[in-house]
């Protein structure tokens, strides 16, 4: 049996101009192959720019295609602030060192 | 098979006058195609105008029609805060950048 | 199919004279049709009066009627917290703007 | 069909003596028509006095029966801090003028 | 039918001596008739003895013999900080007055 | 029938040396008999020790046996935070006198 | 009977340089013999280099494969914040003593 290897979640910080808005984003995204949803929240919104925070789940994510999808749209990824891959989706768990 | 790219949720800010109520724009949104159900919280209340978070759910929701209906009610978005596509709900999920 | 348009909750911010009781409110309220359930809470308490917060849920919660109940025994509405509206009941979203 | 207009949940503030313990009180509340079970914590003590806060819950509390069987302890309602009526419990709803 | 009365939680603040150990007090309590848990925490820890939190469940708890039991292990009960009686076990409802 | 007294959960405060590591310590921990698993979470590092946290649970505990296998690899254990007892596995409950 | 002895969850707190990705890290990571899946978050990042947060969880996780794995892609580790073992993977317990 081949092991599913591919990537369940993305939670990626972006910063976008304001066209086009996070709506065809979150559309753009959604029909890529291996995704299930996409969730995009609004973190802060300046003159010219917004910087969001886009959650991406599915079964086979491909972070290369997302992020050509993301450029192709004007915005640029500041960072990869969570990925969970394997059979199982898991999340972060809480440690008393996060206290 | 087509992918579903629907919008299944949206968080909006919002700032209106006082009348229409908000039960009357909730009625309003809540039988437009496409969505399931309409929440309307009162963020806070001015002499002549209320701001308001609207989050509405559904499985194909248009956001052109759905702003349509709240300008011609006389009010206004101020911003999209949460917007989810796919064909699953997908929630913002809190990361270590978060705290 | 004609769609559901009802209203599915109602959270309302009511001054009210001690009495009648919170009690008698709720068995009022209660009782109304469309209404399946009331939750009344004590925010605060005067000499001569009281505010409360009325959660209201139901299929079919007609608030003009809900409204002349509370006013009929010497109640006041002061704001309409939360409605919602739909097929489905929709809670309201924390967003990262609500943070 | 009669709608049950019954209250469904009584969260009360009471002031008693010492004796009869809580347990006591507890126990003679939880026997009353109408009542599925009681919960008894314990706000302050004072020399004479424990202020404790009751959550009764049933399908057809009566207000005027447990507020007696309460007197007839010696103890005395402050106030009736949380009252849920009609065919379904329903729970208070944190709202954004809550926060 | 018989209405069942008994007491479905205690949830006691103990001080007692080191020995014997929470461990044995454990053990000791779950074995009383009516009891079928029993939770033991560390408040605080002294020179010579230990505050400790002793949450106990059951169908049918008699204070009195818990009571004992305790009082025979040298350690002595403080405050009865909870109390749940009946049919069904009810937890204590935060409300807008705990806020 | 026999009532099971058994030990359900564990809690436990301890100090070691930096070797054996956790992972070892938890392995040898989950193999003895009456234990279904452990978890060892990080309260501190110094310079030459470790304060960690010990979760235990199972179905009968033997403290001996623990406390034995935890001194064998040089660590100690400074207090026992919580203790389970009886049939069901009850949790601590917070309280009133708890806020 | 053989008891599983088999680690099922590890926190690890790691430095990494910023290429390879964490993508490429979680994938790596996530086709280990007896990983069912991981999750990398972002604790902090640094000019040359991130300091992130793995979460994994399997069955039989052996740390020494792990840790070669993490550090042939030139990251190492700083601590071991959690480890799980046993038979069924027991959660760190929040206790009186952590409040």
């Amino acid at each position: 049996m081949n092991k599913l290897t591919g990537i369940r979640r993305l939670v990626l910080d972006v910063l976008k101009p304001h066209h086009p808005s996070t709506i065809e984003l979150a559309e753009t995204l959604s029909v890529i192959d291996g995704i299930t949803g996409v969730n995009i929240g609004l973190y802060e919104v300046d003159q010219k720019t917004e910087n969001i925070k886009i959650t991406i789940e599915g079964d086979q994510i491909d972070y290369n295609v997302v992020r050509q999808a993301i450029e192709k749209l004007g915005a640029v990824v500041h960072s990869i602030d969570e990925v969970a891959a394997g059979n199982r989706l898991v999340e972060e768990v809480p440690t008393l060192q996060d206290r």
